[in-house]
């Protein structure tokens, strides 16, 4: 039980906004929050919704809006100590989650984002504006969701890592592992596009733009000096299915000096070799311990709202 | 940095014992333990060492001894807060381990062990002990060594188990991967023990009762009801090598009503099948995430002093 009083305000309630709300719900009493409360919730279509009630998931299913308010104005306004920024990735601006997340720590806020655009592009620019106001900057769902990735460290202390090499983006792993079967790249899109693992504009996820962004995030977090522009990005449109069925992954890889994603065949003897269909994983090098992996969900709707939470109790219980 | 002054004692200086004091002097200063100090050491063989110096591993190396120490009477006579069991293993009566543990949390002492006998066998019992004298008894060590396992809940706050399945016992998966290649169990036993990867007298590997303990462990952990008498236990003597090619592995698994460690078959597509030589792996399935999974070393000098620094962590910044 935390004695000190939070309360949320969630920017964007979408899929990730409604899995937390749901998720925070559920969670609430077991984990002590009975201080914490989800107090304001700025949304594009549902407008602004102040104190919402238990039922409000049911109640915007069934249609019911709430007077529309600016986003900025809202978090201005906002009595709120804590900020979710659930709202749409841009990796061109990083915007508007940017200003978003830029306001809520001026103001003192903490911020917790499953939003790769601010976390990649602003990283330490935000990071530096936290650490000033005295607040916590945190992005646990933006890399495999609430699978564990980067933070794998804190349950490393003392460990320096050497590398970091993963499987970072479901939809090309889903790919290729379609096209093991011998399917043309454009055949397997054209499904994961009709199964909803793929999205209209494939771009972000085939030409290795989000797999990038996640490596650049976890590589702010380690202190190396890469920025987004620095990855080398190569995507798996020229994968052929021959190099699918001799386990061609699209990896992402960062030590100090180096940072790529790029489509590289793995020998079978690498456990990495083995992970198929939307599964993410990550390997981490470090002085102590040699390679150490883990694997899972890297999307979902209850999987990335548990990285949310993860991320709330790091702040609450300090 | 910790304000508040520290002292350890450590029961046992063989391989952990020594490794973790060469790791914990590495780490002090980047780990802000200033005020963290080992100030005594207690082993059968080389006697009772107060305050060590930084070049107390090169001393007993060239064959310095220290006058001996009963141990329980130097568990009670210390001013240590902290006391680390790093003695030998004993999953019949778990002693001496289990009177060393006992003795230094009755005195309001921390204690962290790499020790299963005491974690498997007397769980209960000295988490009781711990809780009624508002210390910790921490045992990160005694599954997969520093390689992150029941501590991966720690980054899934909320989240409910479902249930746990691993390969946790690095000794008997090397051996059915060696077996892969057409050999008997006999000769890769052999193979193993000339390495140095099994012991003279097996039976704890190759019987399946280490894997029993961890998995016993990990269900004592997650409050499930099993003790360590109750797992149903197979070893690996039986497993042919066309079993072994068919990737039949050593699964510890468990759930809230099942406990068991036996030769299983795994399909291609289950990860687990990947896992090859001493490599343990540990799949947790969750309410909030499904099936989550992490690999590493489950043994190794440092990798064992890794898991002893996470737990002194955790006591040393609460």
């Amino acid at each position: 039980m935390t004695s000190k009083k939070s309360k949320i305000l969630i920017l964007g309630f979408g899929t990730v906004g409604q899995g937390f709300f749901d998720l925070f719900s559920r969670k609430r009493d077991m984990l002590g929050l009975n201080n914490v409360t989800i107090s304001e919730i700025v949304d594009m279509k549902f407008g602004h919704i102040v104190d919402p009630k238990p039922d409000i998931l049911k109640e915007i299913a069934n249609g019911k809006t709430f007077p529309q308010k600016d986003v900025i104005s809202a978090i201005k306004e906002s009595d709120a100590d804590i900020v979710c920024e659930f709202t749409w990735l841009n990796l061109k601006t990083a915007e508007p989650a940017y200003s978003h997340v830029k306001t809520a720590l001026e103001l003192g806020k903490h911020v917790i984002t499953t939003n790769k655009g601010p976390s990649a592009l602003k990283f330490k620019e935000l990071t530096e504006l936290a650490n000033k106001r005295g607040v916590k900057f945190l992005m646990k769902g933006t890399v495999m969701a609430g699978t564990p990735s980067f933070n794998l460290l804190d349950l490393l202390p003392g460990a320096e890592v050497k590398s970091v090499r993963g499987i970072m983006n479901g939809t090309t792993n889903y790919i290729l592992t379609s096209m093991e079967q011998g399917k043309d790249f454009s055949v397997a899109l054209k499904e994961a596009q009709e199964l909803g693992y793929a999205e209209a504009d494939p771009t972000n996820d085939v030409d290795g733009f989000d797999a990038a962004s996640k490596i650049t995030i976890i590589s702010h977090i380690l202190g190396w000096k890469h920025e987004f522009s620095d990855v080398k990005i190569e995507g798996i449109r020229k994968v052929t299915p021959e190099q699918a069925k001799e386990k061609t992954k699209l990896i992402a890889y960062s030590d100090k000096s180096t940072i790529y994603v790029k489509p590289s065949r793995l020998p079978k003897e690498d456990i990495l070799s083995g992970v198929s269909g939307v599964m993410n994983a990550i390997e981490i090098e470090t002085d102590t311990m040699g390679k150490i992996y883990a694997m899972g969900p890297g999307a979902g709707k209850i999987q990335t709202a548990q990285a949310a939470l993860t991320d709330l109790m790091k702040i609450v219980k300090g």
